[in-house]
């Protein structure tokens, strides 16, 4: 079976480990080429791949390297002309989240790719880790039976972003997991923040996002917390559990507790008796693989007439569409901003 | 110097830790008489302190017992009635949060002990605590600088109290601590929240609390949570502070970190350098004596003649003011509520 | 039935424990008598429990109280003659640890106990907690399977003891513990440690246990810690333990890891092969009852001729003869020494 | 000025960090050879390093690649030939630790760097860390005051090494943090310990190193633990510190506690009151550069005639002395082995 040609493109922060994971996944992949603006960086990390091409134009890579997979890692702001060009030149996308700076320009994408037939796959990274798949697995076995609400802490100092404000940095990270874990839409955001930057973008914001079936999630996202946070409880009427994304083993901890009602009198709702069970708190054995390989793995499936893996275009395009409102919802005061 | 005859009246929860304080602050208190409709309850803790009279009626208590201090410790409903009769009866009064059920009736309570020249003390418990006065003096020595926001988690499974919702139940503590420490009015309130139990109240709360000068509190509350969090940081230009009432040692952690912003050209809000400082984190030791301990010999000073407290009926309302706005908003699907 | 007649003698730390315990087991024991050398201190107390008669002179108690059970918690250096005359007076007793200041004066309990035909039960608290119930099941149950070895540190600042050293002090609590869990005797001590203090007592020290069938527990002491920890590990085949007793939660963390060895020729001792296995973890729910209410209560059905509880008098005196071995070690440079 | 060409010998586990070091230290050194016997490694890593050339076979390196500094970071059986022949073909050299497998061989090798005056540089990484040179400020600087005694647990679920046992895996760390910290020797050891595997070597051990001055460490190693633990408390007169090494922030916390003694009659022995003091808690900022970055910088200084670094081949024979001394007591059943 031949090799998937794949390039990568914005060698950043992130790109780098697009590049290592591509380069590792050789049994599936080729990569063919890197391409950055800065010659510097590009010089840098090409050093390490010596049988890589290198490139300072997106149009050059796809003329020439002629890539099955482009896979963009770039700021949000380029996404949208990155991934157009490079479905237009007949190749597969893997994006950065988020896909794209607005929703217009996502749901081009996403209409771009069906029209020509191409896999747009959106770097969900989280989707693809041992303790988010669990997560999953406890929500679909039922074994949280059904959610009470969804509480999610990202918070840490810094790192201010040039372009974009606390939010759009750090809530696709919560909104990929939640999609992915409870595949329900959303259906209104709230938010509230506020700004202590000279640019006047917020740095600190609090979202509560609505699921279909009235499920609420809520948001607590800052670049200005003394201590880093990654925690989300998923609080359920079987049990619950804790995602500590920082504790270097047991990740996750699932509570079989429980809390039920027994009403004798509904009318009067004066004889509610509360019942509360403590069991045993269980940590799971997690899949310490890296992230980036499973999906690179997915991915090659899918490019093989495998099955989808979990963050196509469609999730991305909702994450921005959430975002969308989030921001909408800022500059209203917190009002409630419904999303068709 | 004679000392100050106290009863307690509710032999709930609290009521018989007032109960012991007053009993073991024998230099300045003499606990005259112990009040609760349920004899049951009465003749278990009345017990303990033999020379102590027993009523099952206030204003037997009132009359035979000519109190000089009354500490209320029921359930809210009731804090109105009794207040106003010890009030009345010419006593002074120290009364459990939250000061009332309505603002309505809280400043009743208020208007009343002026008029009758009787101190109210609200029974703001943490603003005692060794940790909370640390926080206050770190802010008000400008060790934190000024605040970029306040976060507090307050979370557990339970208790679901049958009379309040969860902001009634858990939101009084982060509006004392917080009124006590910066020492700022609330400006305006948004909450929104959810319901999972029969009896239609809110068992998960989100508060966004505005305070004169612009600055946002966010608190978290929840009964439905499957771990117990106890969690406030605040978040300043100078240092941040993470306050963890569940730590047994190290309740306090300053963390000397700061961001500052260098702004070349503010026009084009293109040259903005973020520059990050991490110092070393502190952790003072803190007075580790009981609160109701350090309450109790504040009252009784005040009561002397010395300064007042920093918990009065004053504070008791305000909190008051806050929780109703905080039920309007939930109302209007978390619309900024004023408080005038 | 009638109710066993219990009294308390020594009240300092522990003595008021156990008042309280027996007070509130009011269904299988009366509080006939306190007693005390020290008046102040059992005025004090004393007044908690007004039915109860006070002395300050043993033998006045056992001859007025006719105590059916005698609680003894004095210094260790008083519980012999307290004991003795307890159980010549034909009392059954309740003895705080460590039994006896010496092997000799212990063994002599034991046999007057049997001589009497009276109970002599050993206050090993922990015996009667959740957590080490629940550990002891794991063990018994071979849910941990083989040990391959304890390791114990229990550690703090202070409380530096005005008549033993830090081996009487701290010891007695892991020699309890590991002889009710495992059942095994112990066959060797060695000891090292040394001294900061002008009394020259060891204030910290480490011990090598050995019991039947050749598993070691090791155990760390000291009062010249900065925090204060209790934790052991139980490391077994099957899986292995952690117990952390000051976790307030999650006291009992049970990893189901394990190591085995294949080996392909063991003559070689080459082909070894290590296989990891990295499984779950588990924090079961463990009974969060007084361990003092649960052993009061397993007394009393002893008493009335149920099965004997965990530590008896031979319990007590095994754990004596490890303490002074160990002060035999330590007094040789740390050589094994042995227990017949 | 020239830089330093250097070499890399052995491309297990350690070998490759030194390489991508080396490589990144450009500005002093120049990677001039990478060596393994194993072809499949060498090819793998040298990829990454397209113009160093590759050698299986040292003596080629050597001739050919003529390095100034030689890195070795094979199992320690090899250390002793590859550093020998190094240093006879006039290279300096960079040891993995232990040094040697035996006293004798680590000696032969300090007297040869002598004879040929070439340095002989110890790989003792942690004496490059933020963290340890904290410690020996707090040391040096007198904040710790006297230290009481060092307590280090260094344990985890295997890596069963195939050629050393636990002590020798693990003390290394241990013995050279203390050396640099401390400066001082060592005097005698203690060893117990106990083996678990078909090998028979010791996967769990205890040893008791006493150093000049009558200062006493334990070190608790173990390959059969289910936690990772790394864990080093330095107990002092003024103030105690625990270095927590697997913390990602925090790993150092000072604690401003104390103990003195005050004594009224020494004679007697009876008047001695403790007094406890318990003062704030501090973790200092630390400097969180890669070790091996500040060591490659050191011995790049130093080679150019600045100060040596703090671990030479001298540390690395005592360290040695120390292990050979730990087996023997262990051989000995735990007997004091004094260090001449």
């Amino acid at each position: 079976m031949s090799k998937i040609r794949a390039a990568v493109v914005g060698l950043g922060y992130w790109g780098p480990n697009l590049a290592r994971n591509v380069s590792q996944a050789s049994a599936d992949y080729e990569l063919v080429g890197l391409c950055d603006k800065d010659e510097k960086r590009l010089g840098r990390i090409g050093e390490l791949y010596p049988q890589t091409k290198r490139y300072t134009d997106v149009d050059a890579l796809l003329r020439e390297g002629k890539p099955d997979l482009v896979c963009i890692a770039t700021p949000v702001g380029a996404h949208h002309p990155l991934a157009k060009a490079a479905l237009e030149a007949g190749a597969h996308v893997l994006c950065e989240k988020p896909l794209a700076a607005t929703v217009a320009e996502a749901a081009e994408l996403v209409e771009l790719a069906h029209k020509k037939d191409r896999r747009l796959f959106v770097d969900h990274t989280f989707a693809y880790t041992g303790a988010v798949r669990a997560i999953r697995k406890a929500y679909v076995d039922r074994a949280l039976g059904d959610l009470f609400y969804v509480d999610s802490v990202r918070i840490n100092l810094g790192l201010f972003q040039p372009d974009v404000d606390v939010i759009w940095d750090l809530a696709p990270h919560d909104l990929s997991i939640l999609s992915y874990v409870i595949g329900r839409r959303v259906v209104s955001v709230k938010a509230t923040g506020s700004s202590h930057n000279p640019r006047g973008f917020a740095d600190v914001a609090y979202l509560t996002v609505e699921y279909e079936g009235g499920l609420q999630a809520h948001l607590h996202l800052s670049w200005l917390s003394p201590v880093k946070v990654r925690r989300m409880i998923f609080s359920g009427t079987n049990s619950s559990l804790i995602y500590d994304d920082l504790e270097a083993s047991e990740k996750l901890k699932i509570y079989d507790h429980g809390v039920t009602f027994d009403v004798a009198d509904v009318e009067a709702r004066k004889q509610v008796l509360v019942n509360y069970r403590r069991g045993d708190m269980r940590a799971p054995a997690l899949d310490n693989r890296e992230a980036l390989t499973t999906e690179l793995k997915d991915i090659a499936a899918a490019l093989r007439g495998g099955p989808l893996p979990p963050a196509m275009g469609e999730d991305g395009l909702e994450v921005v569409r959430v975002l969308e409102a989030a921001g909408a919802s800022l500059a209203k005061d917190g009002a409630r901003i419904t999303i068709s």
